[in-house]
């Protein structure tokens, strides 16, 4: 892997870079949409592709359980399995297993816990869980951490964090082995910076894992609850601590006006169910806003979902079809508002990349934001 | 609209056709993907081009209840509407006021019913039903007819049978009136001939709506439950009632075997929701007959659904994805699936015409019914 900073932001902390990795050459920052099971749900590789989609995330935690690493094994890897061939990231799902299953014991040594599927029993150490990310095949690892709830005390955060840092020097460790995934490839391993709301301990967590020395670092455990300004000012007293020429990824995060606000202070990747989960819904993200197409004001709007969106969805269908479909309980409907907001967001990070480059970003935001509101 | 007999089969009474329309020239027999409320479930109108549909199917009655003629009319028809310009077929929907409506009153006026959506009160003659479908745009109409249930006795049938010819005569002289759709294609208007079981009541409709003189003849009110024997044995007699230069289409049916046997007979059109629908239940056709892609014996299994078929789906996935797909409740698994059904069928019936042109549809029909059964 290579991360080079291509520009620096005049006004702002925000720069482009180009990240590469051996299944594809990256712009960012970037936007990655998630597919946890192995599926951007609702969407096909093919339309992940006419979206411009340069990486996708999954999830290890997921996969482990189900469907299982050894048919994933026998597929040649994730990206076989899935039909995608360019770079995933995979999460390790260290996330999942404090959220979602039974968590029966957290130690020094691992995590015990019961499946949230089936509720059969298993153990994972760090180690474990790299050699998981190496069988699927994973360009982007991401090590076992402890992610905290908010709000935390900073007694339970700092022993998290310290969790988190012995967990990443094993994992460290396990990755030096060299070992490769299924054709060859080896991917590469992120640190993640824990601390909860602590500026303090985000400080001393960053500090620990580039002792380790990795080769990009992401933000963990924000998003998870707290107000919006809390995070921005935790990321922003974090930001500096952090490698210039390293990848920063903020994890899970998030809707439009926060990718924004984190681009400004030098973050260069995202991850976020939200298009999707969305999508789902039947909100569109758009040019001028987010808009729910269920309402009845749409019934007879033969207008695109966004009439300056180039997207199949906005092209071909108004939103009266669109409102009809999901009235209608029809499928296309969740597809076309999935597809619309996922080419939104991948869209939103050129314009990004392309502002930042002529040192017009903090007035693309502002400009962005503003339409937004009308 | 022009229909043309090719190639008739030196050995069976299948032939093909070619029925060119304002929209469109279908090569027939032909399969028609069922769109019943403006969407083939689960499929974009790009995905039924990349499977070579050619016509498609939709349904005035419930389209006429959501969202209502209003909204189509301002998007110009259902064709604008939905994003499909090619022809499109509307069934009236007098099957679904019998079966899905709460039906009031059936007079020989019309039908009154309640809506089986918000139970709104609604009275339709065949004159309104025409005129509905004009409204949409339809390349082929159907008039409103009485479908009766199996089994039913002779006296019932008959009663349907007189008021379906009733109707079939009023909506021709709707039709003649010379209306045309939102852009100016006026479509044509298809006798639909009824009977039940009875072969005198078949061979009656046929001759009473021969003489009211229509463009095409449909087969109604088969396939509604009855033996696959005697619907054989309906449709034999039936057939020959029907002129030869006319295309004749045997309606909502059915099964690939089905579909072959009435082929043999000289049917020309057809359509089913079973593609899509047993493709959301995770059963796909495949040359060698149908697997539930759920099932456990698939979860190792790297090969695709249908080692002979070229769609998508056949190419880029393995019955081990889709099961996990399926497994997982993502929607890629049944859009998939879906898919490749809706691929099958298009394809087995360009087979077939291949097949009927060089006199080898007998060899053909039990070559591929016979490699169904392995």
């Amino acid at each position: 892997m290579e991360f080079k900073v291509l520009h620096k932001d005049t006004q702002t902390a925000a720069r482009t870079g180009v990240l590469t990795l051996d299944r594809g050459v990256i712009q960012t920052p970037i936007f990655m949409p998630v597919g946890t099971q192995g599926t951007v749900k609702s969407l096909s590789p093919k339309e992940l592709e006419e979206c411009s989609a340069q990486i996708i995330l999954s999830n290890a935690y997921h996969l482990f359980l189900r469907p299982g690493l050894d048919i994933i094994r026998e597929a040649g890897g994730l990206h076989k399995f899935m039909n995608w061939h360019k770079p995933i990231l995979t999460d390790s799902g260290g996330y999942q297993i404090f959220s979602l299953s039974l968590l029966r014991k957290v130690k020094d040594e691992g995590l015990d816990f019961q499946s949230h599927l089936d509720g059969t029993r298993h153990f994972l150490t760090p180690e474990d869980v790299v050699r998981v990310q190496q069988t699927l095949g994973s360009d982007i690892m991401m090590p076992l951490d402890e992610c905290v709830h908010y709000p935390v005390s900073s007694q339970q955060a700092q022993i998290a964090l310290e969790r988190t840092t012995l967990w990443a020097s094993r994992s460290k460790k396990e990755y030096d082995k060299g070992l490769c995934g299924p054709d060859g490839v080896r991917g590469e391993l992120f640190g993640i910076v824990q601390g909860s709301t602590y500026e303090d301990l985000r400080k001393r967590s960053a500090q620990e894992l580039i002792e380790i020395d990795f080769k990009g670092y992401a933000i963990g455990g924000l998003s998870v609850g707290e107000p919006s300004d809390l995070m921005y000012n935790i990321l922003h007293s974090t930001m500096p601590h952090l490698p210039e020429g390293s990848p920063r990824y903020l994890m899970g995060v998030g809707l439009p006006e926060d990718i924004l606000e984190a681009v400004s202070m030098g973050v260069d990747m995202f991850d976020c169910v939200i298009p999707t989960r969305y999508g789902r819904n039947g909100s569109a993200f758009t040019s001028q806003g987010r808009i729910t197409v269920r309402n009845g004001e749409f019934s007879h709007d033969q207008k695109p979902l966004d009439p300056k969106c180039g997207c199949y969805c906005c092209r071909n269908f108004s939103r009266s079809y669109l409102r009809h479909l999901f009235n209608s309980g029809e499928i296309l409907g969740l597809r076309l508002v999935s597809y619309h907001n996922i080419y939104f967001f991948i869209d939103m990070m050129e314009k990004v990349r392309a502002a930042i480059k002529e040192n017009r970003f903090k007035e693309f935001k502002a400009s962005f934001l503003g339409a937004q509101c009308v």
